[in-house]
């Protein structure tokens, strides 16, 4: 959709979405439905035609959008087993996370290249504008193609880079409610088998900060969802 | 299991447990496993006699149990649908919770009635147990037997009485990140439409406070893990 929404606009939706409104929603002229972009906007429409081919609708009233974060959240997600990374950016986006990276941890159970043979980066988009849809967000948090640990690390990070430890780690990380508010902030969560000691000492050398979150382990797929929970609240970020 | 424990005594396992090693870890003598009693112990074993019958165990080593919180946490948790409850109860098992009361609130999609039928509670306390379990927890939260919203605010609260309202709820609820630590809280969290405004006067005029988290809604079946996690975070209970 153009960026420059207005009410009263005509519009035409895209194919794959005016097949889904004709043929499953089976909607006609002067049914009303919302239509999103993912930049900013959701909008209540009308129908004004319907064909298997094209829908074109009229646009009414801008739907309020859920309030964004204050600060920026980054969230680098270890690729998790089955449907465990789908679930995890599920409850992130709803969460408010403004980017999602997705990276290969050295307990990770799936491999870049099988990440690539089951098109996963494709899937964990559509995830991502599925929860943003659902949550009613109006911004679709961009989620990254897959990468290594290595490169992970090797790029600049949106803000505080920030890992998160199991409460086993030990002294040395610092307590989540320890941590000052940041503008933005990269937090990394590894996958079910936790991080290697070595992963730890490498995100330490590049400057991350090691952080932990209560006295339990948590479960790979809720730990990046605690941990945003966890942010907000501290740092009063509604 | 018996409450005195200590390294040597020997045990004959329950039937169930004693069936599942024999049969289908098809463990015999000499071999180890973990023992645990839900009421405060876990204990690596050896065995030292199995048949599908009986199987008895020596007891080692008392294996250090994840730590409990310092707040006693007891969720109140709305009937959802689907595995929905199931999920839920495992989470904030995960994150701690000393004990859940599950009831039906006006919006819940599953009555009394269909709970009872699906024989849910038992398995309400069956996911608890695994949870417990696999998150290294050595006290096994009491899952009460579900009840009517009315119930649930005719009976006493443990400690401070809390409804989780959504961030629409407009202004009245107090942000969790003002909520002073207590020595125990009851968290009500709502099912997949939302509370009623009926519901919501009726906790506040039996006594209970309404508390908002965060600008997004949440699915409700996130809901309590991120409640959880963000109370003990803000109250830096480890």
């Amino acid at each position: 959709m153009p960026e420059a929404l207005q009410a009263g606009v005509q519009l035409a939706l895209p194919a794959e979405e005016a097949a889904h409104v004709a043929r499953v929603l089976r909607l006609g002229p002067g049914d009303r439905l919302r239509v999103f972009n993912g930049r900013g906007g959701e909008w209540l429409a009308q129908v004004e035609t319907a064909s298997k081919a094209a829908v074109t609708v009229t646009l009414l009233d801008a739907v309020p959008a859920a309030r964004e974060t204050r600060v920026r959240y980054t969230v680098a997600l270890a690729l998790l087993k089955g449907d465990g990374t789908d679930e995890a950016i599920r409850d992130v986006v709803m969460m408010g996370a403004t980017a999602v990276r997705p990276f290969v941890a050295a307990r990770s159970e799936v491999s870049l290249a099988a990440a690539a043979r089951g098109h996963r980066h494709e899937r964990w988009q559509r995830v991502a504008v599925s929860s943003a849809k659902q949550c009613g967000r109006a911004v679709v948090p961009e989620v990254g193609a897959p990468v290594t640990f290595a490169d992970l690390l090797a790029r600049p990070t949106d803000g505080v880079g920030m890992l998160l430890v199991e409460p086993s780690a030990g002294p040395g990380p610092v307590a989540l409610a320890d941590v000052a508010p940041p503008a933005a902030v990269t937090l990394a969560v590894g996958p079910e088998g936790g991080w290697t000691g070595d992963e730890v000492a490498r995100a330490v050398e590049a400057g991350w900060m090691r952080v932990r979150l209560g006295g339990r382990t948590l479960r790979a797929t809720s730990a990046p969802l605690a941990a945003l929970a966890a942010c907000q609240a501290v740092w009063r970020d509604e």
